[in-house]
Order: C-alpha cells, then sequence, then structure tokens
C-alpha cells in the first residue's frame, strides 16, 4: 500500500477502504508516514469530505492507536461530558461535580484553551497546586474516593489524535466535520465511559458558525458514538456572546463556585443545570430529564455540588480553601473598565472578539506551548439585553501589562454593539441530537 | 503573513495575492516553509484551482526563485520546444538539429523520464559519453558555435520548481493545471529564450486524457509565455499510440538519426517537421509555416540536420560516429517477439502499456534517482492501422533481464488490440493554440 495512491483516491472523491485508512493512521502514530503527507490528505478530506463508514473507521483506528482504558472495575455508568469549546464556556467545572455528587462517576478528561476558546485544564490549574496530569491508577482511584477526576490526555490515549491535531492546526484542515468527530470521538472513546453528553457550540464565538452545521457536527458525533458502545447524545447551545460573565482562566473558576453555591448569572446556571441532568439519565440514576434536573438543582441548593467540587481540588493537589476565600485565587490588580458610548440597549457582545481580547490579555495562547497567565481576564458587565447610559461599564478588563491591555481594547472596542430596541430574547438551548 | 493564512485562503476558495504566493514560493526556496504547510497548500490548489493572474503570479515568484538566464549576446531569436511527455516521444533530437540547421539559435532544456513517459536527456546520455550536465557558459559557447545546446535543468534555474515538483510526485498533487503551467513556464522563462513551442499530448499515453483538458493546459501555458514576454504557441498532438516506432533510450536515438537522413516513420516526420517549422517562423527565420516547413524538409533532403545534429554530439562530448555506425550505441543481444493472436488490424497499440513495459525493461524509472538501461526498449513493428495475420510479429522486445521481461510482457499483452475493420486514420495534429 502506498501513501500516495490513499490521497489520489480521496483527492478524486472517492470513499477510502478500512484498510487504508488504518494504514495511513498507523503511519502518522508510528512516524513512519511524512508529514507532509498526512497534510495533504488531511486537506483533501477536508475538501472531498468522508462518508459517515469512514469516519466511523477513522475514529476507530485513532482509538486503537493507544489503550481503551477499561474503567470496569469502577461500579457505576461512567458519564463524560465535552463541548466543541466557547468563550467563557465553564461548565464543566459546575456539571462534573454536581453529576458526582448526585451518584454518577464522572471520568473527565479536556484539553487546554486554543484560538480564542478557553480550556478546562487551564482553568483547574489556575486553582493553586491543582494537578491535571494525574497517571491512569491515580485517575482511577479519585474517581473511587471523589467520584469525579479532571485530567488531561495521558499518552496513552490517542496518540494518533495528538499528533494529527497539531499538523491540522498548522496546516489549515481544522473545521472538518469527520476529522473533528474523529479527534474528539477517539478519545472520548479511549478514556473508558458508557456515556458522553455533548454540548455543541453555534454561533460567531463557535467553531461552527450556523446552526446547519453545528447540528451537521452533532449528528456525526452521536452516530460514531453510539456505534462505538458509548451512549451519546448532543445538545447545541447559542454562543453568540460570552456565557456568564467571567473570562479568563481564575475569572471563571470563581464563577463556577459561585453558581454551586446558588448564585452566578442565569445563562451559565442553565446550560450546566441542562447537561448535568442529561448525564443522570444517561447515568440511571434519574428516570427522564424533567426528575434529573429537579435533583441536580437539589444538589446546588443543599450545598452537595459546591462539597464535591472542594473534594476534586483536594485530592487533585489543590488548594480546597479557594471554595471559601477567593482571595487565595491569582489575581491581577490593575482593570481597565470599557464603557458604553451612547445610551440603549446591549444588542450584542461578540463572544469571538472578546475570547480574542482574553487572549492578548495573556488568558489564552496562539500556540500550544505557550504559558498562559491565569490571573488576566474580564468580566461582561453588562449582558446582552441590559440597558445602559451613556459611559456605564460594559466590560471589566483584568491585565497585567499595559501594552497586552492595549491589544486587548482594540479588540473590545469593537465587541460591544448597543442598539435602541430591546433585542429578542436569546435562545441559549437551540437543539438536541439523540 | 503567516503560511496557515495563506492555506486557508485558498481551501476556501479565494483568490491569493501576489505577495502571498510570493511568500509561499520564497519560504519553499529557502526552506523555512515546513513541507507540510506546501503540501497542504498544493493540494488545495489543485482541488479549488487558480485563476490566470494567480497562476500568472506563481510562475513569476518561481522563475524569480533562481536566475533569469541572459542570452542576450547570443544573435538571433532564442526558441525551445517543450513536450508535456509521451512515449516514443523524441521529436527533439530530430527538430532541433533541423532548427539550429535553418539558423534558429536553440538553447534546449529538458528533463529526465519519469513514470511511463521518455525524457530527452536519458535519450542524449545514451549516446556515449554525450554530456547534458553543462554549465552556463558551456551551454552559451556550444550556442554560439553550432547554435544548439541540450542541457539539463541546471541548479539557477527556478530551484523552487525543483523542490516542489519533489513534493508534488508524492503528495498527489500533480495533475493541476495551474501547478503544471507554473513548473513548465518558470523553467522556459528562466532559460532565456525569446519564443517557445510547446508540443501539448492527448490520449491515454499523455497525462491529460482529453482534448479539452489538454486544450485548457495548452491555453493556460501559452497565455502565461506570452505575458511573460516569450512568444509561446502550442500544437496538441495525438499520444494514444507510440510516436514513431522506438521506445527505449538507444533505439530512439537511432530512429532521429534516420529520420535525419530521410528515412523513419511517418508519424515522427510529420510532428516533427511541424513542430520545427513553428519553431523557423517565431525564430524569424521564415515569413509562415508552409514556407518554412520547405525549408525543414530541405534540411533533411540536404543533410544539414544530419550533419548538425554530428556536430551538437561532438561539441557536448559524445561519440559522433553512432551517426554513421549504430554499432556505437549500447545495445542488447536479446530479442521477444510479440505476435499478433489473429488477423485482423492493428486497431491500437496502447501508449501508456508500451511506456509501462518499457519501463519494467529498465529504460524508465519510477523513482527520479532511479538508474536506467540505455540499451533495453521495444520496437513497434505493426503500427494502428497495419493489417496482420496470425503469428506476425507485432511488438519486438529487446532485454537484457529475463525477470525484467515477464513484467513487460504482462503489460504488453493488453497494449495491443486487433480488429476485424480498418481503424479510421489518426489524426496526428488535433489543434492548435498561439
Amino acid at each position: 500500500m502506498r501513501a500516495v495512491d490513499i490521497i489520489l483516491s480521496k483527492r478524486d472523491g472517492r470513499t477510502l477502504a478500512r484498510d487504508e485508512i488504518r494504514f495511513f493512521v498507523d503511519g502518522v502514530t508510528a512516524g513512519t508516514l511524512p508529514d507532509y503527507q498526512a497534510s495533504a490528505l488531511l486537506m483533501a478530506i477536508l475538501l472531498r469530505g468522508m462518508t459517515a463508514e469512514e469516519t466511523a473507521w477513522l475514529t476507530d483506528a485513532m482509538v486503537h492507536s493507544g489503550v481503551r482504558v477499561d474503567l470496569g472495575d469502577i461500579p457505576g455508568v461512567k458519564v463524560d461530558k465535552h463541548s466543541t469549546g466557547g468563550v467563557g464556556d465553564k461548565t464543566s467545572l459546575v456539571l462534573a461535580p454536581l453529576a458526582a455528587a448526585c451518584g454518577v462517576p464522572v471520568p473527565m478528561m479536556s484539553g487546554r484553551g486554543l484560538g480564542h476558546t478557553g480550556g478546562t485544564l487551564d482553568k483547574l490549574e489556575a486553582i493553586p497546586g491543582f494537578r491535571v496530569n494525574l497517571s491512569l491508577p491515580e485517575m482511577k482511584a479519585a474517581l473511587a474516593r471523589v467520584g469525579c477526576a479532571m485530567i488531561g490526555q495521558t499518552t496513552e490515549i490517542a496518540p494518533a489524535d495528538k499528533k494529527l491535531y497539531a499538523l491540522r492546526d498548522v496546516t489549515g484542515t481544522v473545521e472538518s466535520i469527520p476529522l473533528i468527530t474523529a479527534s474528539i470521538m477517539s478519545k472520548k472513546i479511549a478514556e473508558g465511559i458508557d456515556a458522553l453528553v455533548l454540548d455543541v457550540k453555534t454561533g460567531s464565538g463557535a467553531f461552527m458558525k450556523t446552526e446547519a452545521d453545528s447540528r451537521c457536527l452533532a449528528e456525526s458525533l452521536v452516530s460514531i458514538g453510539n456505534a462505538s458502545g458509548v451512549r451519546t447524545e448532543a445538545i447545541i447551545t447559542a454562543m453568540d456572546a460570552p456565557l456568564g460573565r467571567a473570562v479568563g482562566n481564575a475569572l471563571e473558576v470563581i464563577e463556577c463556585i459561585e453558581v454551586l453555591k446558588g448564585r452566578g448569572p442565569q445563562d451559565l446556571i442553565d446550560v450546566s443545570v441542562e447537561l448535568a441532568a442529561r448525564m443522570l439519565v444517561l447515568g440511571k440514576v434519574a428516570k427522564d430529564v424533567a426528575a434529573a434536573e429537579l435533583q441536580v438543582r437539589h444538589a446546588i441548593a443543599s450545598g452537595a455540588g459546591l462539597e464535591r467540587f472542594r473534594q476534586i481540588i483536594e485530592i487533585q493537589g489543590g488548594d480546597p480553601k479557594v471554595v471559601d476565600d477567593y482571595t487565595r485565587m491569582p489575581r491581577v490588580a490593575d482593570r481597565h473598565i470599557v464603557v458604553a458610548g451612547r445610551a440603549g440597549f446591549v444588542a450584542g457582545i461578540d463572544a469571538e472578539l472578546v475570547g480574542r481580547a482574553s487572549v492578548a490579555l495573556g488568558a489564552g495562547r496562539d500556540r500550544v506551548e505557550d504559558p498562559v497567565d491565569p490571573a488576566v481576564g474580564l468580566m461582561v458587565v453588562a449582558k446582552p439585553g441590559d440597558t445602559v447610559r451613556a459611559g456605564d461599564p460594559v466590560l471589566e478588563l483584568h491585565y497585567r501589562d499595559r501594552g497586552r491591555l492595549e491589544a486587548a481594547t482594540r479588540l473590545t472596542g469593537q465587541a460591544v454593539t448597543i442598539g435602541d430596541a430591546r433585542p429578542p430574547a436569546r435562545r441559549l438551548i437551540v437543539g438536541e441530537v439523540r
């Protein structure tokens, strides 16, 4: 079998055979297939597409590039959640302790922020001492003790994905539904879970800008998950404006603790509760979503979710006192306020521009190897639909470096739209696929 | 400027800017642009296409990756000829001495055979002692003395093309009209010629299988050449069956000498004379093609073309006595005859299969670095349209190694078609673009 013949097949729009896809993935994993051939094939896949069957084979080959973790010794239906990425998208830190508190084991494997979107690992690492790089035995021990572990992708899990993702990032081959599906689902299938809830974001701040594309991606993800024995469902949620008010790692952790204390922004509560409730149903600790939602809201009201988050922090080496004392979190002293230029209704806060402003401040990264500053970020003071007078604060930037602030304000200057009419209420949960 | 943004632009079907194309070509030339980004962009170009303007910019950037030779000190209009490649396509060795004998300076820069097609350099090197790797000063000296030099691409000429071609060959990105155009024309423009005649092959044995594709390529090549100040015209010629009878390096040289002696196969004579005549018109030594054709045929009849070829061989270090004594050419003793399985008319001799059989015998190469055997090859004994009886010879294979012969006969077994009706006469010159 020759790599160039596989490239030619896909280039000319033909369907690849299972062993051709396996040859490609094995070659990438072993390093025997040169990057220049892999990237040519990735571009051909992006432009020519893949059938559902090819996508399943690609996912399967990527799962088999590493180990499929066996969590059979942990009792219960293990459920994870994955988001396709957004700005201020911090639901994992809320729903994982809530689902665990309700009796669902949550072995969560997350990623880092890249581009304008944040990542769960960066947020968790804003908590002093928190270790995300647990080994598999440590992860299992945490899961057995506190019902949840929140870790990064280990080297055993889908190593082909790690190599392919790095290559896609620099070759313009990220935005392909089959490639995104195989990347996400290979990791999720390999981590040994029984069920998965997906949060597929849609809108200007998401990778998928239209509802139709988001639905296509959701359908692809759900069908591959179910075909691989992982019960999978997805909700599609709006990502035009940031979710909640906080954007930036420590700021987002604090906002999540607020939600677990029964406070916090309504949109963040609603999406987190919806996702957690679906995890309870898939985890067979609730009979339907309505019943599950009551259980989740009770876990907030009773403080059980907050208590569970404190235990997760502690078992992963973090400082559990941050839950009660936010001054123990990293922070910066300097603030810059973006004010409304005129009176009216806040019509929109552009999620992508806010995300890029947060990266400019140092909260995110342009390249995988860049460090992040856990303390910087911004708060959305006025949310879409709020009324403002001229001069009222809309955004509050927490900055460390004046040069970075200038780069950020060039972006936030265009992020806020103020109109005369009250904007129509945002639909937060746009659809579902199951 | 970031390479990934250029890839994204082309991937999404946008037109690249001149400085983006320059950035890409300069990066490839300098080695600062990784191969995996170059190959992703090449695949995007192949699948999305390029406008005529983008193709011109790409060609120009590739010309500027090296030097543009100045032949201003050689008097006259310098004219070269280029073929897109075929089987038994040996016209260069006939028309270059003829055009030179008629007063047109011919600085010819050629390539080696790759895949099922042969290359002029391999044919010339079948002549004992013939050196194709002249330096530019040596080339100019030969041009001044005998009016012709036949050499390989020097390292100064379009180095970007050398790198890109090697990459395209292994990434399934060869068959793109803009990329083929830039590759051919950058070298031709850089070699310092004033005018160019192109022989664009069409048919089963050519890169372009249909007349429509061949015409598209011819139009692209001609427009880029003329826009760059090189007067360019093209003829489109049939490549369904091998041209002439000989396929293989030494065999083809001998056949060319036969044509220069006024003998040889009619199809080879016709295409060679047509191309040479157009070179005379572009070279301003004839007022029109009809007058030019008379001059060319006279150069055959008078022996002036043969004499010129003898001089070219001598000045490039080869043994000029081969012209009179073919036993001085490399040859093998063993012959294998492919016979007609039934009586009838030869309906077709598949050029690609014959080309591949020749490669199997050792006359060509699958990889650039492979050596070729100058002596082996095959002769087409019965041409399309000829009548044969069962058992009559159709192909005569000249082989050195029995294992290679077996591989070759597997291919030649399917190459010959015999029918009951006389096939329609082949149109050899299918069209022209100027």
